[in-house]
């Protein structure tokens, strides 16, 4: 029986990252947690533009998708347990992939203060695949799951 | 048996909130809901300067907190139906409160695209109150708990 | 002779517009200096969705502008003279057409607190305006300088 | 004679600087900017929590200053030369320190596309010092002078 592999990345956050408030702000935390997905599978589809100097991710999913394929967020889960206090360095961020669906991923996060090491945030996103041209989902294929379940010991 | 009210509010989009897909990004809806919850309770209290200019909110709880309590987000759920489409105009949110818990609020939402009139997210809120002096949870009193009720009909 | 045309704007602030100092931050001014272009130009070209409710804006330039035609930030100078206190309420911006270019405009602001009244940013931007299939500068017709000339009263 | 020193630092970008015309936004560029002030001097006083795993800042400018001083920006320029690519790379951003005036620092900067090494944006800032007890502007003091100038070889 396989356990979940839990990947961990480092956040950069940045001053303008804190709110009124002096934490960083729950708007932001949501872009934090897309940074971690970047770390995790790469920058996402059909935007930017590609570097052979960018290190490859450690579930490089997103560069299995084919042309045009948008990778949408459809949902997102986030529980704010403590602040996150901006202090100039990153925060550590771990990550599972919880569920490889028909033509959906999630994954689960929680997110550390990098000093005092507490656990601020617990969240999970569910990721969406699309086709711009014909607006039709885009199913994992067998491969591809095989692979990505081999990567992240993900039944 | 009562109802809960639904209250409408018109938020206000801004061209930087697309991103490179050509949608309002999923963070940005965060921030999006935030507003819409301004539109609701006002302005979070502890922050920013005051103004007799403003309107009087139709829920105004947070204009009953004491100097000091800040209004923390203890949790989102969102699901994002349908990309939201930039056009200039303010996006249409449907507010009702969803729950008066002890020391906490949840607000549910919904955002509709303004001119299709298309249901893009649906989402819920979960605010908790903090005096910053003391670290402790502020409740709600019997009092306010009543007025919100009456202003919501919320049980 | 002819003196330029002011015309004022009112931009939304919002509560996230706040940095940790409290105050409306200075990146986010940009932001804001962009949305008071888009009370007076419309929305940029080449993005988002159109809409027939939208209402007409004082110097409808952008929608002269040919389908793939983006109007891009060439340089911006801005001063800031006082911080911008968050109240809930939009900031009013004072705007003219500074300078019609063979292929750029250029637009000057002036920034106000709402309730004070305090000038708090001067500022002034070019844009230019590019073809994105051919990368070709694209210059302001005889006709649509004439226009523009008429609306804001700028040589 | 002395010329200036040039620091070079890089700026990790957020998938989410991209705007809807798929560069980094000229906005989300001023938040770039912070962060490259931000590791040339330091985190911004008077905010965030201090961290002794903060590698040291090439000029340490803002260490100095005592608890309740704020750096706020006075004034930006800032060209558009070429619009930044977003890659999933940080950006490599040159600073000089170009003025240090009686209660001020002004800061050069040249913005570089990381692959292409395309010079993307030139700018700079001044920044000013404010007690915010007292609302008085907090001069440089000679020995602050002097230990700038000689690691900025900035006259």
């Amino acid at each position: 029986m396989s356990e979940k592999k839990v990947f961990t990345v480092e956040v950069p956050l940045r001053w303008g990252d804190m709110d009124a408030y002096g934490h960083v702000n729950n708007v932001t935390m949501v872009q934090i947690l897309e940074e971690a997905r970047i770390a995790l599978f790469g920058p996402p589809p059909s935007s930017g533009e590609p570097s052979e100097s960018l290190p490859v991710s450690p579930l490089p999913f997103f560069s299995y998708l084919d042309d045009g394929v948008q990778a949408l967020v459809a949902d997102h889960t986030i529980k704010y347990r403590k602040p996150l206090v901006y202090r100039g360095l990153p925060a550590r961020v771990e990550l599972i992939l919880e569920k490889i669906g028909a033509a959906s991923l999630t994954v689960g996060y929680r997110v550390y203060e990098p000093v005092t090491g507490d656990h601020c945030v617990t969240a999970s996103t569910t990721l969406a695949f699309f086709n711009t041209a014909t607006g039709a989902i885009v199913r994992i294929s067998a491969e591809h799951r095989a692979r990505l379940q081999e990567l992240s010991r993900c039944e």
